[in-house]
């Protein structure tokens, strides 16, 4: 995002990448007082951090002059495949987002895209993201939509680098993130055994070891389905079992799964894939080894939605209360994907919901 | 429909291609007295066309004893996806569909199904469909459901051959078929240069000549559309212009349109592409030659959705209503695709749609 700001800016630097450089990050370190990246030096002054409001003040900020048809914020499978659709229907469009490719990326095996038998996360969207860039009159820009507002016939969006987008219509298609255990080795692991998506992964586990972590209906309905493909199901609960008596039921029916109540994972273990865990339970203190081969985080998901309070209407889980067509509460405001009430948080399903949005965006602006 | 019928009952049968074999084509017609297909010798018998009820009463009925978590009516995107997010959740399903792939066969060059830069229908539909025959626990049959009725706790759908399938959920995909003009060569062109899909095929006339039938909101619309994209544009109107004011005053603004009231396409013409029409006035029986590359019809789509009159609820134009999850107004069965209430009539919609559907049956057979 530092180095979208100063190309945006029209900044001369030099970038340097400490990951690889040993003599530089000594130098970073030396002159930073600090391991953390970005460092910015401009002239004598070292700036810690990516901080917008002291670049803002040395390189300026840009007024967003241009208008376009659509913004669309966020570049999963829903603001991509919005983006192709915008760019098809000749629309001046934008798209903003942190990352390209949305939670996809996780996924290390999609047997589930209709098309492919079998595609990596990160292949598939980097098919998707081509396919944005061939089109014409489409802008993609790395970075993080922080206000949405409106202003007469137009809303406005503010980022994190600094910038304004103005725009007719806007697709809110910025996804929703996982919520983890805060563990050591997370990050590691994560598409090496670690998933929050037994839809999509579930089906590699046939006769192997699986833990859940979770104590509500979808960590239960998990545990059951997993119970019919894996050999043995490890349900790790915080606490104790909060779901609907169907759902316990049909679990209590299951031999194959083995319950710890009042139970954390403690820590996660293996080599370049994970192996086990460490059960640690909250009362007592005492620690178990569980060998495994894979395990599923089912405690909930975040949406990315803080920047849209008050502005467009969303359920009690702030998720973006959507109709059949996309339209939000919000004339001219549509939504597409894992950030709206659709309960199915699946590619296919964004991508789908994300042409949606954006041909009724485009009837919108058509009016 | 006949072999399926045959193979089903377990009848030993020859099949002969009179298409191929100049012989055979002779001898049928001698017995037959007629030029049909299919035709059907049984000992001295002769069967004419596809006669269920005799089939019936010569080779039995099947009764249906199975039960299945679901069945998938129809075969194009939706009932494709749904059927393998089905058979995931090891679901015991049958799809019954008379044809694979549904409309999207019809369209030859796919730019907007995300994954494919480029792709035809039939090419996207076989490996859609290869997706589902590799699942187990999947039947796919090629047939037609004529009736479709609740019994108990389970629906029972009677078929054209004559099957009757029973479920525990049902997941209607049927699609809409398009009105057509219904003169001659129509098939012939249909994908070669005639097509019912502007978002789908419009980009591919780039500063080409393109007629469009219709005179409603979606003509209207298309004609704006290709006006930015094809050279020149005709527009067939068979009576007069009936859309929206806001429709009309952007068609208006159009510089490239040439609109022709009260008229109809009375001959289409070219030899492996359509290069042009033959257009008659209605009144004075007037006609005049086109010269064209392309031409969209414009006149309607009709769901499929005969059988299910009284059965789910439905819109004026007899699409099922469907909620943002795939629901019908009749717990157990769900909805997607083309056949629903939702505007966009997209491969990537109606996959996506699909998915939603089969997971709403699951989480309704999972209570």
């Amino acid at each position: 995002m530092a180095k979208a700001f100063l190309d945006r800016h029209g900044v001369d630097y030099i970038g340097i990448d400490v990951g690889t450089d040993k003599e530089q990050t000594k130098k970073m370190i030396e002159i930073s007082g600090q391991y953390g990246v970005p460092v910015i030096t401009v002239d004598d002054e070292v700036i810690v951090g990516f901080d917008t409001q002291r670049l803002n003040e040395l390189f300026g900020e840009e007024k967003g002059g241009e208008v376009y048809d659509i913004l669309i914020v966020g570049a999963g499978p829903a603001g991509l495949t919005a983006g192709v659709y915008c760019a098809r229907k000749l629309l001046k469009t934008v798209i903003i987002s942190e990352t390209i490719g949305g939670q996809a990326i996780e996924s290390w095996a999609i047997e589930n895209y209709m098309g492919y038998r079998m595609v990596s996360g990160d292949d598939l969207m980097r098919k998707f993201e081509e396919q944005v860039r061939e089109q014409k009159d489409i802008r993609l820009e790395l970075d993080k939509v922080l206000t949405l507002d409106r202003t007469g016939n137009e809303f406005l969006a503010n980022t994190a680098t600094g910038a304004a987008f103005r725009a007719r219509t806007v697709i809110l298609a910025q996804g929703k993130h996982p919520r983890t255990l805060g563990i050591e080795g997370e990050d590691r692991y994560w598409g090496r055994g670690l998933s929050v998506c037994s839809t999509c992964d579930g089906p590699l586990f046939k006769d192997k070891v699986v833990a859940i972590v979770g104590g509500g209906n979808s960590a239960l309905q998990t545990a059951i389905e997993m119970s019919g493909i894996a050999k043995e199901v490890h349900l790790i609960v915080r606490s104790r079992i909060k779901a609907d008596e169907s759902c316990i039921k049909r679990y209590e029916e299951k031999k194959n799964i083995t319950t710890y109540l009042n139970s954390i994972v403690s820590k996660l273990k293996g080599n370049s894939m994970l192996t086990g865990i460490t059960l640690k339970d909250r009362d007592s203190g005492k620690e178990t080894d569980i060998t495994i081969d894979g395990i599923f985080l089912e405690i909930g998901w975040i949406p990315n939605t803080d920047f849209l309070e008050g502005f467009v209407e969303m359920n009690a889980e702030k998720e973006v209360i959507i109709d059949i067509n996309c339209h939000t509460s919000v004339p001219g405001i549509y939504a597409a994907g894992d950030v709206t009430t659709i309960k199915t948080k699946q590619i296919i399903t964004a991508a789908g919901e994300g042409a949606k949005a954006a041909l009724s965006a485009y009837e919108y602006l058509m009016q």
